[in-house]
């Protein structure tokens, strides 16, 4: 493999000395870039499109042709390990995912198995391609839903707004839940392994709905599975660490708790004070984040304005802690080719007086 | 007015010792009741059960005779206000609420005006009718909208996912937002004061979208014009005082600014932790909540141990503290009779060992 040109945004996350703050966007290979749009209808359907390893690595090269970003992200979707795992995904246009077999019965979490992982060799294939492709211009990010997010989509069988299925089973049955979130914990342990393998040089576990549970519940529910996958995690790989992020979307009020989670970031969302995040989680990890992706929306001076208020709330970066420059949520179909130029370049130029020595 | 023959409530938002921590349910007069799904369909829409006096009153009145509920809440909608002020409210079945004539430019925001209250004189009626029905047996809420919460929907014209149309204007033009956010405080305001003066004993802010803004951007946009709404409210009225609650969903992050604001208590939602929020307030406002309404789901063991929780992170509750228990959000329309049972039952009674002077 070759050497790594721009190794800024691992070193931020390992909360090394770098020379200005790294950005990279999640959902950064996505709708909003007419080249993306184009690949896709070529594939004829997301699915194609995502098991296909040379179309997932051209989407995912796209945004770096662009943009200045720090980081390349595997381009895939999180309920492949589920799909795998037999529930039969779907996407409907306009709907979103669905599963054909939801899980709704004790038999179904009992039957449930951790996956061959051959029947995601199409990630892995695509992991290996797209490093490949890179040729060590920036990091390579893999990532999986975490157990409990992947459970929600298993067991409500598609996207929720409540979450009455999934919760109705947790307060009913938490014994069963837990199975399953330890099945998912198991797989996505395996499935990010691979990735690692593959050749991805950080990992990210998307804890999207993690949010919507109770304080306490999302301890036992969400966090503890986490800290599993962490915990069987491959941290050194080819003679470097392989740092690892989590991202609990809505779970600002409990960044203390995941600081202990055993991962080198956290990922917040846009309603967290990156002060107040760096205060509570004593420097303990690297955070990134936090723009919210509709500020994009703003215009070029809003956009820069918004960029530096984010680099300010976290304030200077020494050794010892770190900021990756990300949103708070993947970023919206409709955004501009320049706003994102903007961006990356307020991000770059302005972040640099916080990183004086 | 007869005399209030209940006032546990009352006392518990302005912390004064009652004997044990009275209950009450956000869209506790809703679907979950056979009769008022009865007599919505009397009704025929929605519409015209929120605007005929008689009808919002039974409705208001019907969960009360099925459970000791502690307080009656006036049965409306958010969205009466802008729909006063000329936005056409209209319920699509199955769709939710939509205006006909959203706020897009800037013509539309400034031409924007505070009601005629004469157009919302049928909620007024409803109050006085509720107030007269109870004849004292429990007090009567009164409530509204936030600035913020209905400048979304009167911006998106129904309810997003993203926030787009508004947040755009957030960014691009916080000028003309905020004489929106202005005009809507000065409505809403005038709005409380007269559901006060028809008799409502209490009131609260629904800051239901307040949660979906940046950090930073919440206080400028969500709670300065929530606190410009308190400076304008009738805090005591029949020599009494009018409690004002505020709830902000997806607040938690906030609540040591809310706790600020000038109410007597703060709604929170499930995410929150009781005695982290009575910390961080410094028990200077009454906390309301904070039941996931999914835990009514889990059967009558678990949701009474889910009610005990509740009330043992609040724990001891004396003069100068005080806990209104309540769901975190709307109960579900799947909820069982059964259930509401177990958890009113449970709150009365297991309550009371926190109170013991």
């Amino acid at each position: 493999m070759p050497e790594l040109k721009n190794d800024v945004f691992l070193r931020a996350l390992l909360r090394e000395p770098v020379p200005y703050t790294p950005i990279w966007m999640m959902r950064q290979a996505g709708r909003y870039l007419p080249e993306y749009r184009r690949t896709r209808e070529q594939a004829g359907s997301f699915m194609n499109l995502a098991q296909t390893p040379e179309l997932a690595c051209e989407v995912t090269l796209q945004p770096l042709r662009r943009f200045g970003l720090d980081a390349a992200i595997l381009f895939s979707d999180i309920l492949t390990v589920p799909d795998a795992m037999g529930l039969g995904l779907q996407f409907v246009e306009g709907e979103g995912p669905r599963f054909a077999r939801p899980l709704r019965d004790e038999t179904a979490i009992a039957a449930l198995q951790i996956p061959d992982l051959n029947r995601l060799r199409y990630v892995f294939d695509a992991v290996s391609l797209i490093r490949r492709e890179l040729a060590g211009a920036v990091p390579l990010i893999g990532f999986s839903g975490s157990p409990w997010t992947l459970a929600c989509y298993m067991v409500e069988g598609a996207g929720s707004t409540d979450y009455r299925q999934i919760k109705t089973l947790m307060y009913q049955r938490p014994d069963l839940l837990h199975r399953l979130l330890d099945t998912n914990a198991q797989a996505v342990t395996a499935y990010l392994n691979a990735q690692i393998q593959a050749g991805a040089q950080a990992v990210m576990v998307f804890d999207s709905w993690g949010g919507v549970l109770a304080d306490g519940l999302f301890q036992q529910f969400s966090l503890r599975h986490t800290r599993q996958v962490l915990g069987g995690l491959l941290r050194e790989y080819d003679g470097r660490r392989v740092p690892a992020i989590v991202f609990t979307k809505g779970g600002g009020q409990w960044l203390a708790d995941m600081a202990q989670l055993g991962c080198d970031a956290l990922g917040l969302d846009w309603t967290v004070n990156l002060a107040a995040a760096r205060h509570v989680t004593s420097d303990h990890v690297a955070l990134q984040g936090n723009l919210d992706p509709m500020a994009l929306f703003g215009g070029d001076a809003a956009i820069r304005a918004e960029a530096r208020r984010i680099l300010a709330d976290f304030g200077q970066v020494g050794s010892g802690s770190g900021h990756v420059f990300n949103l708070g949520h993947g970023i919206s179909q409709f955004t501009t080719i320049d706003a994102v130029t903007s961006l990356v370049d307020e991000v770059h130029t302005a972040s640099r007086a916080y990183h004086a020595a």
